[in-house]
């Protein structure tokens, strides 16, 4: 997944976005009703983890072009027909494929021990014998931009700085820029490799691995995470003084070959205006370690459940509610940059959009960005949502999450909703990410909050666009 | 390490054993003086956590006959001598090389995934190829135990009982059974292999390895530990009613060679009755993974830190301390039958001991093992001990942790100390048994304890004697 870096988040002043619901509330009694009927019904529902549980036991993790994203995307299709989704259909996408291979690394001196490590994602592998390679340790990426050019050749290039836990991931922004550009600029200075603390927030010996890019121009050398119990027996070596000696040796490679995936698309169409679409989506994709049920399993058992109950109402909504679940969102949010360019022609009747990809964890605030004339709806949707916990935030300028902020940069009005991240970093792309971390109960809460969002959206009319 | 599974400990009674305090102290108030200033500075020194630091860094994990075992008698005795100890010597034990190799796995069909296993202790390997088999899965080894003999022929058994969170540790219990005799049970009812859930309270994806044991006359089956998150998941295939057909590869070996290791002995020489010992100790061995930071890092840095503290004051204690580091443990407790045999004639001058192996976590509780007319001296003891959160157990029948839980079997007074154990299984005989592991504040608690109770034993002259 992909997180916004919030900064501070000001409280003062939410009263002027949140006032009390004015007596023209959009819905009637009778959907206030409806609304209410749906609340009871996914607070009370498991379907989430079921669909979550299925896709984690029966597919597992599914990297672009892998036999498990394959898998997953006829999964996708299966349960929307099952869920009574109206229409079900998949937009296919091509792409190289990356291979993984194996990383294996160790201190080879002052003191011999083994590491555990994780190639990032796009990078290259090193020879076949591994580079062997003194460490030039950086406790920060502007410390390893500082370094003179030269200064690194023939070294194996090292940055130890710490992700910071945050409720709402702000710690993500300031960790991630290493692995995601650490590596040419490492490669600028003659580094032979770079090796980075993992961008997490856990003390497993399980390291993190995530999307890296090469500059244009720049030589293309292996990058890879080191655990973080690992890159502090490093730093430990290294704080005595000797020269520590380091190997890494990683078979990763990218195929010249296309393979391809798909997002799937499905639709609870509207009763009133079809052509007007609530759109929720999350990401089929998975890294290629755990079993991708935190990142993204639990949005796609969220927005699928939200639309099922949906259409298990007497009458559909007057709008559509259109679930997207992108591809390759871990490789470069491939799915989202093609649907962006594919529906460019009625991406106004996008009328708003959320997208779920920050894990477990209960929502606490909801975050707009519509237009100016819409804010009274919002306020009274955060009155509805109001006794599950969730707060509004006070500022009107949302760009969707992971994914659906390219949709958001398109033009579609978005609301995101927080959840408690506190222990999401921790099992952010590690082996780690498996079904027992999700949390059931919190995952009803998220749940709710999705489908009363979505019905609410497509029942009220409003109209969300800037 | 090993734990005692302690059932349940009645409170009620306490009264009886802890009584105030009687007028006759065993220690003068010049005695009481030098034991408040011990556990001042022993509450104020990062001395134990440094050790720590250095063995996990400087050596990482010593299995018996790795060279991270060698390198450690070497550190020990360096240390020793370092930290002003009187005598310190080496005790040689000799034994056959366990070698783990490599272990891979994974469910073949209904739903291809990759497991995370490690070897057995002691195992065997399977055929270079690995066994690929359909698994026959039991909820506890009293299930396995009552399958009829053929009934798993041509299987894999997947043994799934989940270990219980226990301040105590008591559920190692009923967890370890399956870890220790589950091959041999498996192999007569005519299994080809054992899976079996980790023992560990965690739902990290690193599974817990540990000793395991054939019966004479059986054929050996090779034996694997899956991880928390993939015994559930693999549970959850099973669920489902197919067929589950699993791979297992495991390189695993037992050379006829024989390896060499040592207990390391250190002493701080009693000033009045050298010969007269009080004895405390920790194991000095590890599993081949991880870095032994809990198991037994942190009783190595304990006992050391106990005997430096009290070496340091202006004169020696009455009776001799001896630290005893004992090796291979975990393969066996070969160190500690090594010393029992060695030692058998001077058994009666090992006056009280206490071993420390049960990682992280502030002691609450102690636990005597003496003869009667040393109780007023143990509630004496008590009474010092009381202010640091530590309460006198009402039964007088322990028997010393681990490696000295022999030297209580020949004879020996024991004092046992329990701490809070409620994480121990998270991280024990796994990758995960890293330094970050330690808590450098709890640790001054439970060495602060270890070195009162030390003084204490060596400066009264109590007889514990049963």
């Amino acid at each position: 997944m992909f997180v916004k870096s919030l900064g501070i988040m000001a409280l003062v002043g939410a009263a002027t976005l949140l006032a009390p619901l004015s007596q023209a509330a959009s819905l009637s009694a009778q959907e206030q009703a409806e609304l209410k009927q749906l609340k009871d019904v996914t607070l009370n529902s498991d379907l989430s983890y079921r669909l979550i549980e299925s896709l984690t036991t029966e597919v597992g993790n599914r990297m672009m072009g892998t036999p498990g994203d394959e898998k997953a995307v006829r999964w996708a299709q299966d349960k929307m027909k099952e869920l009574g989704f109206d229409k079900v259909w998949t937009e296919e996408i091509t792409d190289e494929l990356w291979i993984r291979g194996e990383a294996e690394a160790k201190i080879v001196s002052p003191y011999p021990q083994k590491m555990v490590v994780l190639a990032l994602g796009g990078s290259v592998g090193t020879p076949e014998k591994g580079i062997t390679a003194p460490v030039a340790h950086f406790a920060t990426l502007d410390d390893l931009k500082a370094a003179k050019p030269g200064s690194l050749d023939g070294k194996i290039a090292f940055v130890s700085y710490r992700m910071e836990r945050h409720i709402d991931g702000k710690g993500y922004g300031p960790a991630v820029g290493t692995r995601v550009i650490g590596a040419s600029i490492a490669a600028e200075k003659g580094a032979l490799a770079l090796i980075m603390r993992s961008v997490g927030t856990d003390n497993n010996r399980t390291a993190h691995t995530g999307l890296m890019r090469y500059k244009d121009g720049v030589k293309q050398i292996p990058a890879a995470a080191l655990s973080n119990p690992d890159a502090d027996l490093l730093v430990n070596q290294l704080k005595r003084g000797k020269p520590v000696n380091f190997h890494l040796k990683m078979s990763s490679s990218r195929e010249t070959e296309l393979v391809t995936s798909a997002n799937v698309i499905g639709e609870i169409t509207g009763s009133e205006k079809p052509e007007e679409m609530v759109v929720i989506g999350a990401h089929l994709d998975s890294w290629d370690v755990g079993t991708g049920a935190l990142d993204d399993g639990l949005g796609i058992g969220m927005v699928l459940s939200a639309a099922h109950y949906i259409g298990k109402l007497p009458k559909r909504p007057k709008r559509t509610i259109r679930v997207i679940l992108f591809a390759a969102e871990e490789t470069g949010l491939l799915g989202a940059k093609d649907y962006v360019k594919r529906h460019k022609n009625d991406m106004k009747q996008h009328m708003i959009g959320a997208e779920w990809d920050f894990g477990s964890g209960r929502i606490y605030q909801m975050n707009p960005g519509v237009g100016a004339s819409a804010l009274n709806g919002v306020r009274e949707l955060a009155g509805y949502l109001a006794p599950l916990g969730v707060s509004l935030a006070p500022d009107n300028d949302a760009r969707a999450q992971s994914d659906m902020g390219l949709l958001s940069d398109a033009g579609m009005p978005s609301i995101n909703f927080s959840p408690d991240g506190m222990a999401y970093f921790d099992y952010h792309h590690t082996e780690n990410d498996t079904l027992d971390k999700v949390n059931a109960e919190d995952l009803k809460q998220t749940t709710a909050v999705y489908t009363m969002f979505s019905y609410f959206a497509a029942q009220s009319g409003i109209d969300f666009r800037k």
